[in-house]
């Protein structure tokens, strides 16, 4: 079979892998239907993160169709239709138990040495019956595109809102208009939030944004974006913050932003972020966030996308058949496209 | 009158100052009935913070009877009995309405250069309307220490157990074994913690913790305190932790300690604290918490006083006539006392 793999910075390519195999009963083997590139992958691609070793496979997002279960999986079967999260999870431990599926004690990175990357044609997906969530039919190729989204980016930007606590009646600030903070976005205003301001000055991604229900689009950065916040806040800045970037600036927005008691949701990956204690404690701004546990937000944004109520698929702006998985990697790295979905 | 000055670092005396004035119609005198020395006092005592100016008055802790009220005060009046927060709040602002006194757009230091401070013979408060809180009827002075805990550490306590969202059933670490972090147990117990972890080597504070309802108390600092409560959580972490010190062994501790999607919850003003956020990230465990809101925590507590639901002043070991207050920073700058109360 066919599958994405990197060898170094800039060097894509689909090779010929051998074909997963189930390994222990509680495996799973699926056929890919539609895969993605995540603004993650964009690191190793660009050189940022090590790629070890040369040539793995990569991909962590993915929906398909079930081949084959291992002689202990209960939960899902030959046929279904299902969503894959960006991490495998048990289901059984502690943390699972408490919804915190990101940190499950038998956690396997999807894509990463222990199991199938989502760029290819085949995946096998270990603890199957904790990972998986299956749709009650097969859905119709339309909802593709946003039941992709659960599996990483839309259950990332739900986890930033849920982290920043948005409650109805709010103002919301999302900082990132990635494919993170535009389902941020959505997130806020499904959860009943008011006013939902994104900060972006790029028009394509303006346009979803707004299609997602925000009332307002900042397109200032730094103390400008602060001070629209504030103009539009009575000068008190906003209940909830969402940051989904992961940069020092994105952080310092968020804070800056924030009213006195709020918190700041944060989803993207730090990267040279270094938190304003002293503003925290004497604004009361928290900061609670991480690994998005997309598991666990599986079935609630499930059933939101299977009725119509949400369509986070739109950050979809760009189509290829997995052949050119390599034009996607580079439309994703030239900002052309803000998120590639791959059709095997 | 006679009230608290500091002069330089070790040097407390009792002076000679003017008696406070009605000056703006929002203003009441107090009578104070009791003081205390707050952990908090004693950065300048020791030279830590700046003394500025030299002979400035000190204490922002204190409960008493009302003398005068300015001609629009509303809420108290002349005989009442009072407990005054330790910071002064208009009670209008969107912040003070959102319950975030803490960040009252007009907010006023007890004790500052604007507001009397509480280690004297009387005050004079800002905003009696939003600051000042009655007791149905004078109490009995069995009942003082408790309600004069009010003012702060059990509000502090408090905000740290809020912050960190305790909830029923849950297993809680204290850091902390100040009378803030002794009041962080009993928050704790009576949010419904099931169990509570009181880190504390102090044979006198390790008294109070239990008493207050502490279920383990746990002598070990750093890593064997860490290893400590994992063993009693079966390696996971507790599900709330609240920092009531403030320095950067004590934030460790508590990030160490804390489960993934647990919530940190400080209140020790930090102190070369650096945030991890990269443990924060991959563990999802969440900071929030700062200046505490202890005026819109007082109606709640005030009522849990007066019930005999909570007896917070078990905090104070030692109690001596206003005259001796030099003695009183003496014995708590030594750690002979946990908290000093003060009666002129």
């Amino acid at each position: 079979m066919r599958a994405t793999t990197i060898h170094a910075p800039f060097d894509i390519r689909l090779s010929e892998v051998p074909d997963p195999k189930i390994q222990l009963p509680t495996d799973a083997v699926v056929k890919i239907v539609a895969g993605c590139i995540c603004g993650s992958d964009l690191w190793p691609y660009r050189g940022e993160n090590a790629i070890t070793p040369p040539g793995r496979r990569i991909g962590h997002e993915y929906v398909g169709i079930v081949q084959e279960v291992g002689a202990d999986v209960r939960t899902v079967k030959s046929g279904d239709f299902v969503v894959t999260p960006f991490l495998a999870s048990d289901g059984t431990c502690p943390n699972c138990l408490a919804g915190m599926t990101a940190a499950c004690l038998n956690q396997v990175s999807i894509g990463g040495p222990d199991a199938d990357g989502g760029q290819g044609e085949y995946a096998k997906v270990p603890y199957a019956d904790g990972t998986l969530v299956a749709t009650p039919e097969v859905p119709d190729d339309s909802l593709v595109p946003s039941l992709l989204t659960l599996s990483d980016v839309m259950g990332t930007g739900w986890h930033a809102a849920r982290s920043a606590r948005v409650k109805p009646g709010d103002t919301v600030v999302v900082v990132g208009d990635g494919a993170v903070g535009l389902c941020g976005v959505l997130a806020a205003v499904r959860m009943g939030a008011e006013r939902v301001v994104a900060l972006s000055r790029h028009e394509t991604r303006q346009k979803v944004a707004t299609e997602f229900g925000a009332t307002h689009i900042i397109a200032e950065r730094g103390d400008e974006a602060r001070t629209a916040v504030l103009d539009l806040t009575a000068g008190l800045g906003a209940d909830a913050v969402l940051e989904c970037v992961g940069t020092a600036q994105a952080m310092t927005t968020a804070f800056e932003v924030a009213r006195p008691g709020a918190t700041v949701g944060f989803v993207g990956v730090p990267h040279g972020v270094e938190v304003p204690i002293g503003t925290m404690f004497s604004r009361n701004v928290g900061l609670a966030g991480g690994l998005a546990p997309a598991r666990a937000y599986l079935p609630e944004l499930m059933a939101d996308v299977l009725s119509g109520e949400i369509n986070p698929g739109l950050v979809f702006d760009q189509e290829l058949p997995l052949a050119e998985v390599a034009e996607g990697y580079r439309s994703m790295h030239e900002r052309r496209a803000i998120k590639t979905l791959l059709r095997p």
